[in-house]
């Protein structure tokens, strides 16, 4: 027996093996069972739009060869996405500084290992995103966890960060974030900069849900710190989840380090994602549309869970999840959800995944179904809550 | 200033640098510069071939939403290629031990984080891809450099692993390899095989240049031991660089511990890019002909070169590399090509990326362009080291 390495102790991302579960699910359906409600997965049930489409169709017509791009990506996309933080948030954003990566996920070991080294503490909240922490740990580094709860939204603050001995080498941030859908003002995002900087910590900000907001817009990091790593992708608000592709905004100091890596560890991102991405970014029209979809499920669901029994849930401020407190219904959420799955076919993702203390007491909605799926599976969670 | 983590301290990937200066001098050519001939970068020339392009329009058109997948990738590219090794290597693999990785570059990550620790040390050959040993480094390994030569065709022997002292925990091999179109032939590859198995070695043998031979057949180590991580991709012989997609097929000891990493690291390779796969392995016809070409390049090149003065060259079994001894005409590669693509704009990457201890006696050409510019360079080569 060869010795296997303790990066193959790495927990699942358990999503995924609730996602084949409610496969499997679909696949076997009996006659008069109910057809399953995909309420478990991160990603919009729609495809690229359009012009992404388009564009794609238009390379391959063209016969474009798509080889390795530079490591950091094509220069109209970077340039695309420097200026798009002038409209969003009115930034001045030298291209220079955007990293095309694999999507974020391709960006995060990048950013760890550019950023850290073996055994530093880096900090974040939770409830957190699971593979934030599954890759810290594969790659050594030490993941801090500060339990956040509903008095700071399930955000870090300056004062938890203020409580730990050692100082962390970083602090990962989301907003909006997934599991809870709440965000970082920006006061408290600059806040927590301020705190970063004055302390020498590493401030990773990872910006995927924004555009996805249904109050205030988010604020980006770099608008109120020179040093923080910024990481975006195109999966959540553009709806390419499969392209893989996503960027990094880089402080000056990491630009070449994380170019060194990006050559060694991707060479590059798919090509044909890029032409895609640089397409999508200006079908705003729409992509506002499923916005405003996502929008109006979440006003159904924060009307219709509560009536359910659902009412103890985190204020959803972007993204498209709903955090609920399952407490009093139960202290086992991964077979409270089997259970959902099993009889009223409703698939949503336990919280164990997302916060190992408390987890079991958690479910995650998401909504970005279409309106219907999302009636109906109220109708089947109030008729079913009821019996419970 | 914050700190950096080690991880920024990786070398850049030398041939990056390469053709960014090469596109540089392509860009500003003056009147009566003779134009570039690209002989530095490992990728056709060519784009995917049409059945790809075809199914990718056809995707495009019928509105595919292409979403994440499996972690492991579509099962019909699974099963497609566990039959492939059935077709090339008279194999019957599982298609459940095939995991779809974004391009080779990303499997390599997930073998090293599953199949070591922190400090494992694992041999390779020199001159070898430079990515491997930056990509060891960057993860805390150690890599350890056996100088090869002539006499083992540049490949390692068990000889050279028997003198390490301590065990290393690993071996990576490559047949083709990078830079040197060496191979090791079928009872070579059976011999490192079992010495791994016997002293609790992991084998990892890079597949890349499968099916780009031009004398006997490659062969696969998944034929000659269960324990190996096979790793291959779609960007050479499928001539699909930029789709970054490739595979590994692992031992039954890694599944598990690899789709767990996987899950967390990369989520999944581009939907996409795994339609185009699963129709690029039958376009066999299409892509033989590239192979044929290379082929003519190589004649051509093996001809012209010792004429030119390049006459120690390695024997090029595979791959589209001819890798150059030039110590009899620089002991500074870089600066002679750097010179050479001034002079007579031929582009070819110096061995120090390759080899750094001998590298700066040697230059690796490639050979998959077309095989009139194979011509061209092999004419101003020849004009050109006449004055040196």
């Amino acid at each position: 027996m060869l010795k296997v390495g303790r990066g193959a102790e790495a927990p699942p991302f358990i999503v995924m093996d609730v996602i084949a579960a409610a496969n499997a699910r679909a696949a076997s359906l009996a006659p008069g069972d109910p057809r399953v409600i995909r309420m478990e997965v991160g990603q919009p049930s729609t495809g690229a739009p359009a012009g992404a489409v388009a564009a794609v169709t238009a390379a391959m017509q063209a016969g474009e060869t798509l080889g390795y791009t530079e490591a950091f990506g094509i220069r109209p996309l970077r340039e695309r996405i420097a200026s798009l933080y002038a409209e969003r948030y009115g930034l001045a954003l030298d291209a220079r500084r955007i990293a095309i990566t694999v999507g974020a996920s391709g960006a995060f070991p990048l950013a760890f290992l550019a950023a850290f080294d073996r055994g530093d503490h880096v900090a974040l909240a939770s409830p957190f995103y699971p593979p934030y922490v599954n890759i810290l740990t594969a790659l050594g580094l030490q993941p801090i966890v500060m339990e956040a709860g509903a008095e700071s939204r399930f955000q870090p603050t300056v004062a938890m960060l203020e409580r730990l001995d050692p100082r962390p080498a970083g602090l990962i941030v989301a907003s909006p974030c997934n599991p809870a859908g709440t965000m970082l003002h920006r006061d408290e995002l600059a806040a927590l900069a301020a705190w970063c900087e004055a302390n020498g910590v590493r401030l990773i900000s990872d910006e995927i849900y924004h555009g996805l907001t249904y109050g205030e817009a988010a604020s980006t990091a770099a608008a109120v710190s020179s040093s923080a790593i910024v990481i975006n992708s195109f999966s959540k608000y553009w709806s390419m989840t499969g392209w893989r592709i996503g960027w990094m905004v880089l402080p000056d100091d990491l630009v070449r380090p994380v170019e060194r890596l990006a050559q060694n560890m991707f060479i590059s991102a798919p090509g044909i994602a890029q032409v895609a991405a640089l397409a999508a970014i200006d079908c705003t029209e729409e992509l506002d549309r499923h916005v405003a979809r996502y929008r109006a499920n979440r006003v159904l669901l924060l009307e219709a869970l509560p009536k359910a029994g659902l009412d103890r849930l985190a204020p959803a401020e972007g993204a498209f999840y709903l955090y609920a407190d399952v407490g009093h219904l139960t202290n086992d959420s991964a077979a409270f959800c089997t259970r959902m799955l099993a009889e009223i076919g409703v698939a949503a993702t336990p919280g164990v995944d997302f916060d190992r203390t408390r987890g079991a007491r958690s479910i995650r909605f998401s909504f970005c179904g279409a309106t219907e799926d999302m009636a109906e599976a109220a109708d089947r969670l109030t008729r079913w809550l009821a019996r419970q």
